[in-house]
């Protein structure tokens, strides 16, 4: 694989336009009773004519058999090598809630749990205890005052939720509390690095404060967090491929994302009409467009198989308008599988078909697991697709002389 | 590729089951009368049915135009990158005949070899003199006393032999004696690290004894010692998946192989299905499977075409009553192509196929070289196939959050 540095040396600015669609968790897997999958029942006629008119592939988001996340899924579809850059739980969390974190800010994964007399855990999520009651307990923690430095608790959904603390000379080398079982009592964060005794140090008193305020608030009588993180250091996709790049979506995990490898971010309203119109407005303000389709996904964790059918369906009927502005090179493909058969996030390989004026046609003629299994671009890592799009864009010289 | 390291953070414990069958030397080439492979042309309706219910694709055991020897075929298969981790000459060598070696022995492979009256090495297999008067030679030559030192010379086949030296501080960073030519004088073992001093003197006073041993021997009035090595440090399958790994394989190499990746072994006499139903029987004491059917590349190598075709078409035969266990994931695949018109190991891919009810058939029918070309898994490397059955088997959590 060529590295951030070669791709440096060898990216270069031209006119050139392009735009990935990213339709999250794109892959399916058959239905039973028609044998066909989520993208192949379908109907996608705008899908399909491009299929017929690119090249497509199946790509691994991380690596085959490894079911990403939805972090290291992006970076690869951002060009990020995802065994390099890594993202750490707390700044995830961070990133799902539009929560700003700064550079020096520690972030880690909350969760409400359960403790009986003895201080032994008996529930690691406090029987999923409502958002509402999280939020009133997360403003509870909040007042909790610790020396020299600022908290933030926010609440993330049920029993799970967002701790930061803010200030200076902090360290993120500090280990769970979350034993991540039950019938023990809570780890004491240590500090997996000398300099990281300090936040070590203020995280156990967060954590013996927290314990006394939640005492009368059974099942939430105590807290576990994990993850702890600050934001990564990652080269920009400006300094790599000396784009102005814009990212269009509704989710904050992925405005977060998009953000963390410095994209322009446009806010849509869960509509891919809305995004493609808004990349129609500012098609002449940035040369690659990121846009997040997020409802089949969502659709796929639910096992609702219909759904996505309908989700992929709606993205398809607003294709016209975005091909119409005859992107030099439009890329459509997912962060990973979620076939609705599964209700979650898989390792199946996922469709993709790029299509520019400089691709090499196959024989494709239409966008689906079956048909891309024969595709031009064969089988390939997520982390190529951005070299592959930086090609057909003729946005990169020759690679050695 | 995901390394170990992230693979321990992953892999759970299931209740699930893994069978792996390694048909050795599966690939071939086609027959020119007939135009297909030693595998189109068997009859495999068991194997086909697979094909059609799974998914299949092709792997290079090792890289692209590369031909492994048994040892990198089989770490690869079994989840271990081979340019890491590597196995010396020696080691397999005792592997291959099932010597029990100790972590502080060296092993060395040797050669009976002839020498004229000036010590210029005439011929470097003195002959191939018959594995009888090799066994006679070594039991000769295990009767040289080396000072704190207890060595083991033990016939392999034919002019090959193996030598082992035990005590305390061996190092087998020694070179080779073998010059892998003749018109020459075998060289003298060095130290290619200070530490390995002691062992090269003994290495050096071991073949001057056993050329005054063998003076009146001809052809084999010298020996050639290569591959100097030690068991070497890999971390256990159990470490790695949290698997109870079983092998069921009859030849030595294999067995040995297995061990050194911490799977329980258990004998076979040569028929698949004696193996199928030790699997059968102690299929609740573990949860993978290394199943080894070592015919095919026996007649691959003897360059029959027809007992290849019987051999894979036997294996095909002994399905059923594996089928019969229903195991969650079962792979099919070879650890490298042996095709009968090559006489040899090849660098050509090898077919695999895996069935769960978690993959994502393709519309393979058939399980061939060429079909296969075509599978859903497409072309991948063999070190890939531990992580997609782990991954089918629900044994591997999400990568990154």
């Amino acid at each position: 694989m060529i590295s951030i540095e070669e791709l440096k040396q060898i990216s270069v600015v031209s006119p050139s336009r392009i735009v990935m669609l990213v339709i999250d968790g794109l892959g399916g897997l058959p239905n039973p009773e028609t044998n066909k999958t989520e993208l192949e029942s379908a109907h996608t006629p705008h899908l399909d004519q491009l299929a017929a008119w690119g090249v497509c592939g199946l790509i691994d988001p991380v690596s085959p058999g490894i079911t990403p996340g939805s972090g290291p899924g992006h970076l690869a579809l951002f060009g990020y090598d995802p065994f390099k850059f890594s993202i750490g739980r707390g700044v995830l969390e961070a990133l799902g809630i539009g929560f700003e974190l700064q550079e020096t800010d520690v972030a880690a994964r909350g969760n409400f749990c359960t403790i009986d007399g003895q201080g032994l855990i008996t529930d690691r999520r406090a029987g999923r205890i409502s958002t509402d009651i999280c939020a009133e307990l997360c403003s509870l923690l909040e007042k909790i005052e610790l020396k020299g430095v600022q908290l933030f608790v926010l609440p993330v959904r049920e029993h799970r939720f967002l701790f930061v603390v803010r200030g200076k000379n902090l360290s993120a080398e500090v280990s769970d509390t979350d034993p991540q079982k039950t019938g023990v009592i809570p780890n004491s964060a240590s500090a997996l690095h000398p300099e990281a005794k300090q936040t070590a140090d203020l995280v156990n008193e967060f954590v013996g404060k927290a314990r006394e305020v939640l005492a009368g608030r059974h099942p939430a009588n105590m807290i576990l967090l994990r993850g702890f993180s600050k934001l990564p250091e990652i080269p920009s996709m400006s300094e790599i491929y000396k784009l102005r790049p814009a990212a269009i979506a509704r989710y904050p995990m992925y405005k977060g994302l998009a953000k963390l490898v410095g994209m322009k971010i446009f806010d849509i309203d869960n509509v891919v009409e809305d995004g493609i119109r808004i990349l129609a407005d500012r098609y002449h303000e940035h040369d690659f467009f990121y846009i997040h389709a997020k409802e089949s996904d969502s659709a796929g964790e639910d096992g609702d198989f219909y759904r996505k059918v309908q989700a992929i369906e709606k993205v398809d009927s607003a294709l016209p308008l975005l091909l119409r502005l005859k992107p030099d090179v439009l890329v459509v493909t997912g962060d990973h599988s979620t076939p609705a058969l599964f209700r979650g996030h898989s390792w199946h390989p996922v469709p993709i078909l790029l299509f520019s004026q400089w691709c090499r046609p196959d024989r494709t003629k239409e966008f689906s697991e079956s048909a891309c299994i024969h595709g031009g671009l064969g089988r390939l890592s997520a982390v190529d697709i951005m070299p592959l799009a930086m090609a057909n864009a003729l946005k990169l010289n020759k690679y050695g002389a």
